[in-house]
């Protein structure tokens, strides 16, 4: 589906100039425009310091950083619009987060990627902050969208009951409940949230957007070092819907809430306001999964199709 | 040879005047004055903002941070010293130090800690910031000495090879170097170091202080997303010995030395100056060893007898 940029290619014209088909060289996101690079960017990141993934004016985020670097290296003279998997909420972390951007055709054009190739993702680590980790870069299909064609994104919210066990070093990325969780109680409350549900209970969604999501896996861990897991799949997740997830099993592992109760919030047709949303610090985005590059096209087509997207954070 | 403080004991009496023998009750650190009591705490911090384990005039300190913190847990009119098995240097880590203070006279003699007992470690634990965790807190025998009695120490230094591969939300607690590193050139390396040697070369022992110490374990991990972790075992270390072993493993690993040289350094009448010492941030005490409680007596009066302290860091 995608290739790391370690030179440019098959020649500066078959890049710049030509339609190479993917996977052997560079493709381009617009057959109109036979300029324009689309690029895929991995990325790993401390959400602690970020106001989130979406840029906003005055504030600190993960796109506001990203795009500047890209402006910085590639020496851009006007913004380029950089699109995510998952939509991370301040204070969110990410380990798997993908994605796309398209260089502008002057960029292109004036074969400054291409003489950069070699050093672009080098350079791109260097201009990004500490906080923010380049994982990979590489060239995509012009059908790879890192939003649309994305099969599903798995997420892990991560927690502590016991202040004792408390490792202070990973405090900014595992939230602390006071009160002992009966792992055992959760797991077996938890399946009976697997599969196509609406989630309008367990989400923030916003008014008219479907909050309909197929849930594919639940697991729920408790590590010797007393640190607890709770892995969540699915084709996509509403606004603070793990996070809510994560309160509504919490509820049922401190006793306060039943199976049942958990079970029930699947019929609710809005949003339960007895579901804590637990801290944006617990939550990180472990990976989101794509289709092969024969699909990519289809399964953009496809998500566009069935779902109006919220826009909301994770 | 430690128990949990989770009440007064067989009763008032047994502990403020008597010599309970342990374990079935608080022992006393001083038999001539019978209303001492001597507790052990076990901790784990984060060292990023710390200027080290021993306190200092004017400098935010592990040390200084929990001795305050009994001072106004336990209302106390003098200040309490507190002695650990591991004097950490800034930025150093922990998982696993272990202490023991000694309880003042009077606060034993009025029943304080007695009355407190119940909840003194959820009280220390709630004075303490963040960025220290109180694992556990229990009255010992008064021939436990967290320093002398330990039998050994161990320690984990992380690093990250590949700027590509770290995760940015641990980047506080792993250090990065820029060269890939050969980790099976290490591990062979590596067991040369282990058994009783003079460590002269690889430490900054103090003038005079012996630096001959038993390391009794040396392992290295790459884990499969790419963090690197040097396990190092020993009876002690002496100042900066861990993060020098870990930079003359490293410098084998970048193919810059070779076996021989790290063997050969255990000949060497003073440091080796090519032997960088790596970053603080990378160094966690993970755990401190002590013998059964018949064995702490004769096991501080051993160590006090071989060694004579340096009272640095590591």
């Amino acid at each position: 589906m995608s290739q790391p940029i370690i030179g440019p290619g098959p020649g500066r014209d078959a890049a710049v100039g030509q339609t190479a088909p993917p996977p052997t060289g560079p493709a381009h996101s617009d057959p109109a425009d036979q300029t324009t690079l689309r690029l895929r960017l991995d990325l790993a990141y401390d959400g602690t310091d970020f106001a989130g993934w979406a840029k906003q004016p005055g504030r600190r985020t993960v796109q506001g950083q990203l795009e500047a670097g890209l402006a910085q290296v590639l020496r851009l003279d006007r913004a380029v619009s950089v699109t995510c998997a998952g939509r991370t909420d301040a204070g969110v972390h990410a380990l798997g987060q993908v994605c796309h951007v398209d260089l502008p055709a002057t960029v292109v054009r004036h074969g400054r990627v291409l003489a950069v190739a070699d050093h672009l993702a080098a350079w791109l680590g260097r201009a990004l902050p500490d906080d923010i980790v380049l994982r990979a870069l590489s060239a995509v299909p012009a059908a790879f969208d890192a939003r649309f064609s994305a099969l599903w994104r798995r997420y892990v919210y991560r927690l502590w009951d016991d202040p004792a066990a408390v490792d202070p070093r990973r405090r900014r990325w595992v939230a602390l409940v006071h009160r002992p969780l009966d792992c055992a109680a959760m797991a077996q409350a938890g399946p009976a949230l697997l599969g196509l549900h609406d989630f309008t209970a367990l989400s923030r969604a916003r008014p008219g957007a479907t909050a309909i999501r197929r849930l594919t896996q639940l697991d729920l861990v408790r590590h010797p070092d007393g640190l607890i897991e709770l892995t969540v799949q699915a084709d996509a997740f509403c606004h603070s819907m793990v996070r809510s997830l994560a309160g509504a099993l919490t509820a049922v592992g401190q006793g306060r809430r039943d199976a049942r109760w958990l079970a029930d919030l699947l019929d609710r047709p809005q949003r339960a306001n007895e579901v804590q949303v637990m801290p944006a610090c617990g939550l990180t985005l472990e990976e989101v999964g794509y289709p092969p590059p024969s699909e990519l096209a289809s399964r953009a087509a496809q998500t566009r199709r069935v779902r109006r997207w919220e826009g909301g954070g994770h």
